[in-house]
């Protein structure tokens, strides 16, 4: 059983700009994005040439400081996943549905990744008040605006 | 260009049970993810024939209560979408490897649905401190906690 996942449109980052370009057939589907301060996008990594093949189901390399040895694909956010489809909590700056612009304030992907999905980012469903983590992360940020400031060069092992 | 998803496993929710059961070739991939206190499930909505046709760029019935009359595909979470690739975030009440069982407080999901990915909840990416929303969303839960016990049927319009 195999389902086909087909782009809305392509991601541009260039420098500070972070933005999604929707197709035109997919353009009015943007209507009342603009109310909403955040969502969530979603890609296909379809670059992940750049890294060295390994076992994808078990990362063998300690990734996270203070980290296990070895961990699983599903306990890490790797694109290099089963279906290589990654989500990003975005800030909206602004929506554009005649040119289908939907500028973020940041996206953690690469220039002209594939984008199939955009969904309104809801508290009800999206945000969870209690999280628990295993300890290596406990001196990470908790959430996305403090994220935005966070030495991220310390959580990461070096070469990894 | 499009992309070829498979699933990794697929729910059962039968009564209160919320579970996912990995495929055997996957389960090793769950190392780890017992250290974490909630998950973010992707799984592809096969089971839309229940619902009557209409145009899945624009919602033309209003679903919301006090809700626009129209609103885009990419302002809602409805599972009709371009690419019917949803996400639920929930938490994880045990996960055993050898079995591939992963279980949930609740998922929204049906029977038998294709699960694509299971990732970690991570606070530094997922959760946002800030939200803003179009004003009838004014009265909704602001956390996963509050949604549980919210009365949902207040929010959707009637034979919505």
């Amino acid at each position: 059983m195999k389902f086909e996942a087909e782009p809305i449109g392509q991601t541009t980052s260039d420098g500070d700009d972070s933005t999604v370009v929707l197709y035109p057939e997919y353009r009015r589907g943007l209507l009342g994005l603009d109310g909403f301060s955040h969502a969530i996008i979603t890609w296909w990594a379809d670059n992940l040439t750049d890294v060295e093949p390994h076992d994808p189901l078990e990362i063998q390399r300690v990734l996270y400081t203070g980290g296990p040895d070895r961990t699983g694909v599903f306990s890490t956010r790797t694109p290099r996943r089963p279906n290589p489809i990654c989500l990003t909590v975005a800030m909206i700056t602004s929506v554009d549905i005649d040119s289908g612009v939907v500028r973020f304030g940041w996206l953690d992907t690469l220039h002209e990744t594939p984008v199939l999905d955009i969904k309104p980012y809801f508290p009800a469903s999206d945000r969870v008040q209690v999280v628990g983590l295993p300890g290596w992360f406990a001196s990470w940020p908790q959430s996305l605006e403090e994220s935005a400031t966070f030495d991220w060069g310390s959580a990461f092992v070096e070469n990894s």
